[in-house]
């Protein structure tokens, strides 16, 4: 089983892959995202940048599943606004790549990266890069978006199974609603 | 041209699709994408509805062009983020169609519909309905999003109009250099 982790963000989104062997996690790939190079004020183009990014990330690794972090209310509501929008394309990619999509807070990430809620960024850098034996340090969003791919794989198989029932429920649903009513 | 225009909501998306020949504006379809079928927790199950759903009404009616809501920080920081998520969702759907996205308040469209900001929904649905010649009040997601639709239609004809003045006073300062006179 393939697991794509993302850490999404407006500016810069972390991706991470590991293949899980049994016992064993294998590190496949990891790396950003970032729309720095477009207008802070083009919310369209970051989105598209955002939403194309993923969808090229799950062609070229074919995952089986992601696993995306679970975003908080910050303590300014005009950054909460934009960190939902960026992972609102983030989660829609995932899904439109046909993936089933787990949602896993920090706090949860770090419980099962460290072994504490209260680790810090350059904690899960470091336990990251032991627990998928890389040669060096990984970047605070792709070692925190490999984190979330590593909570998914120890959440297990019970795990996909609630997603696959929720993606049956979902073919299940009429699309829309609409046409000429009014 | 035909505009097309977004509501954006997690729970309910309004649409609507109209055409700009030359001063008039001709209805051609409105309607609500629902996402109210789906558990209120299964957020990547909805953002696809969203996603889907819009697609689908993109291919359908083919429109040139977008007007999307541009969503505001809520009182409750959670709703806020939720809000932010679907817009993600739906602005992404649009630039994904292939569509230029531009944005307006809720000010902005109540007074290009209205004439005034604090336009009651009930007021935007009677606006709506008079400016289109509908045979009836359409619902208020829908009436919002034809209201965005009309609004991109004004902010085109204003661009037009400047854009004509421009070329009149080429023309005369054309005229004035040109070589018939003296």
């Amino acid at each position: 089983m393939r697991i794509l982790g993302i850490d999404p963000g407006l500016q810069t989104t972390g991706f991470g892959v590991l293949d899980v062997q049994g016992q064993r996690l294998a590190y496949v790939a990891s790396g950003t995202i970032r729309t720095t190079g477009l207008a802070l004020g083009d919310l369209p183009g970051r989105l598209k940048v955002l939403f194309d990014g993923i969808g090229e990330v799950a062609q070229r690794y074919q995952p089986d599943a992601a696993a995306v972090e679970i975003v908080f209310v910050n303590v300014n509501p005009q950054s909460t606004l934009m960190l939902g929008q960026a992972r609102g394309a983030a989660v829609t990619a995932l899904v439109h790549a046909g993936l089933p999509v787990a949602e896993y807070t920090a706090l949860q990430m770090k419980k099962a990266v460290v072994g504490h809620g209260r680790a810090a960024k350059a904690q899960v850098q470091e336990m990251v890069r032991r627990l998928l034996s890389l040669p060096g340090l990984p970047g605070t969003d792709a070692a925190d978006a490999l984190g979330l791919a590593i909570t998914h794989a120890h959440a297990g198989a019970a795990m996909a199974r609630v997603a696959e029932v929720a993606q049956l429920q979902r073919r299940q649903h009429a699309l829309y609603k609409g046409g000429r009513s009014y």
